[in-house]
């Protein structure tokens, strides 16, 4: 059986309701930055090996949240493990990040591709949902994500990261033929995925388009934006929530919706076509001006960033100014508007842990301040 | 004796003025991709060899104008030639880029920065200006060039290049005194570089700020365009020109603009901002649409880019398609506008010879074409 959520606020901010502080999460909150992550990591003997055990998976993503109140959890998982399903072979080679050990670079290897069963080969995500769901208990809402389907594609054509994605361009500017058909199976290989992630428990959605910010203005628009409104289109948007009784038995079910956030980095050309696939809040990295981003877009979608990750590594005082640089730039939310504080891309593995403390109290303390000072501002 | 201009097509364009067709010229296009220029660097021995001999220098300069009919040569040198002529000990080590032997790092290191003289440690450079520009005769123009003063702190501080910034940003954030009195050197350095390539022969200067889009909002604007614009500042705008009789005699001098142009990598949210620094030309990234370039700031500045690269690994049909877009987009050169043709970064090192053949004539043949359609209808 779930439990009724506790904490809500990320879940409302989503869906741009009124909360009473500015909800706040950390892309990567759980990882290397945490001595108890590594820990973790070390028992569990490989970065893979640890997304694959739920138990472990569920135990760091729960650390974070001992260590700080963060309005929301992220399923701790790779961003590779749909390609991997596909039978590409993931593996990670000491200080090179992840490879794969059959890149798709022809045609033979794009008609090869299959969208995988996530119950079937994904099974160990599935699991991980649940697990993680159920070892919550109701305190914050649970995010699954995936990467987006063009973000899939360049690891799956370069074979690991790239500086230049020629490979992967290569295939695109020569023979959009293959690049479009490895997409339309990365659609819905991603959008299978994610529903199925809702499935086992996930009450949010993150697609992670980290590199389509690498494509030219056109090429963005056809090769990730395309397939990730595809995906959008094919998601399950409700989730049954139970009602309890005072008593705290379930008496009933209610429909919730699941909220959607895309993220493009480096996508701040693109903000209104990104808000238009459909999804319910749109990732920023710190090269938007978070007020002219509400002013674009913030009467369609909830908005959801941006302090340079960076920023934890200058003192408290410090980063509380530009943290609440952010809060200022944005506003008082007004209703139909939503913001969710977090980082313009992953937390750095060398930040101090005392930093995030600050972070978040900066971020929990002066958004509550601010909705006391709008809401007097309005009374007078 | 310097020879007037033969092809002045690329000044006329940056300085917005009418052209019968759109200029071309390619950033790196004298570099890797070309057999010839591997075989000058060997003879060389080195990079930075290659760098520090004026005639080698003009040599892998002007490779690229006998293949390919370009309207603008640029400078052959590196970045760092001014934290080089800083004393902190630039080298090249295998397969890693450029690294510095003594990054700037702390207070003590930052108080010993002071702005070298660019005839005297940087007179090799000079040197290769002058001669480049005399070997030139009056083809086309030749482009000078430096890092912006933010691009230079970034490998000054991390001491090479660098994924995430975080020795650079972690003193921004923390340090922003020391960050500021670094910027401030740069500023004074690069504006002395540039004047004494002005002074040398370049007919035009290029600020390259490759690492202004790694920058958050804000930071931005205080530590890559403030220091851009100092340097904007104090930059001379005017050279002599000779002025020949009918006899190719010099019979006087006239003064002609030096054309500034500005490329902040990733900076196409800013691009109201650049234009504002008082160049005369702003370098466009492939993920802003030109057409909304145009709209944005085309009637303050020149527009120069924005292929991306990796379209070169594509066939001469995909390649014209590809150019004849960026073209369109920019749309016909009414008079006050200007369109530089250029990729939206240096060119690859894989890329195909011929590929550039391609890309040249494409552009001159189809840009002409355009002013001929656009002059037709507008006398109908």
């Amino acid at each position: 059986m779930t439990m009724p959520l506790k904490n809500d606020t990320f879940l409302r901010a989503m869906l741009r309701e009124p909360t009473d502080h500015t909800p706040v999460w950390l892309m990567r909150q759980a990882g290397r930055y945490l001595p108890e992550y590594n820990a973790t990591r070390k028992k569990a003997g490989s970065f893979l090996a640890l997304c694959k055990n739920d138990e472990l998976a569920c135990e760091v993503t729960l650390q974070p949240l001992e260590r700080y109140p963060l309005d929301a959890a992220i399923l701790f998982s790779d961003i590779l493990t749909v390609p991997d399903a596909m039978g590409l072979g993931l593996y990670f080679s000491e200080g090179e990040g992840p490879k794969f050990e059959r890149p798709v670079r022809d045609e033979a290897a794009v008609a090869a591709l299959a969208a995988p069963d996530p119950n079937d080969s994904l099974g160990y995500v599935m699991k991980a949902v649940s697990t993680i769901r159920h070892a919550l208990g109701g305190r914050v809402p649970l995010i699954g994500f995936s990467g987006s389907p063009w973000t899939l594609a360049c690891y799956m054509v370069e074979g690991g990261g790239s500086d230049d994605f020629r490979q992967v361009k290569t295939m695109l500017y020569r023979r959009p033929d293959l690049m479009s058909r490895i997409l339309e199976v990365n659609a819905q290989s991603v959008a299978d995925y994610l529903n199925a992630q809702v499935e086992a428990g996930a009450q949010a959605l993150m697609i992670f388009d980290s590199w389509g910010g690498a494509l030219a203005d056109g090429a963005f628009q056809k090769f990730s934006l395309g397939p990730i409104r595809k995906v959008v289109d094919r998601l399950q948007r409700e989730r049954d929530e139970p009602v309890l009784d005072a008593d705290g038995r379930v008496i009933g079910q209610r429909k919730v919706r699941v909220p959607i956030i895309v993220f493009t980095k480096g996508g701040g050309l693109w903000l209104e076509e990104i808000a238009a696939t459909g999804c319910d809040g749109v990732g920023l990295d710190w090269t938007v001006h978070m007020g002219q981003a509400r002013a674009r877009i913030g009467d369609r979608c909830a908005l959801q960033g941006n302090l340079d990750p960076m920023v934890l590594m200058a003192s408290p005082e410090q980063i509380r100014a530009e943290a609440l640089k952010v809060l200022e730039s944005f506003g008082v939310p007004q209703p139909g508007a939503g913001h969710v504080f977090n980082l313009g891309h992953g937390i750095s593995q060398f930040t101090p842990p005392d930093s995030v403390s600050a972070l978040v109290e900066a971020v929990h303390s002066y958004s509550r301040e601010q909705r006391r000072r709008g809401a007097s501002a309005s009374s007078l």
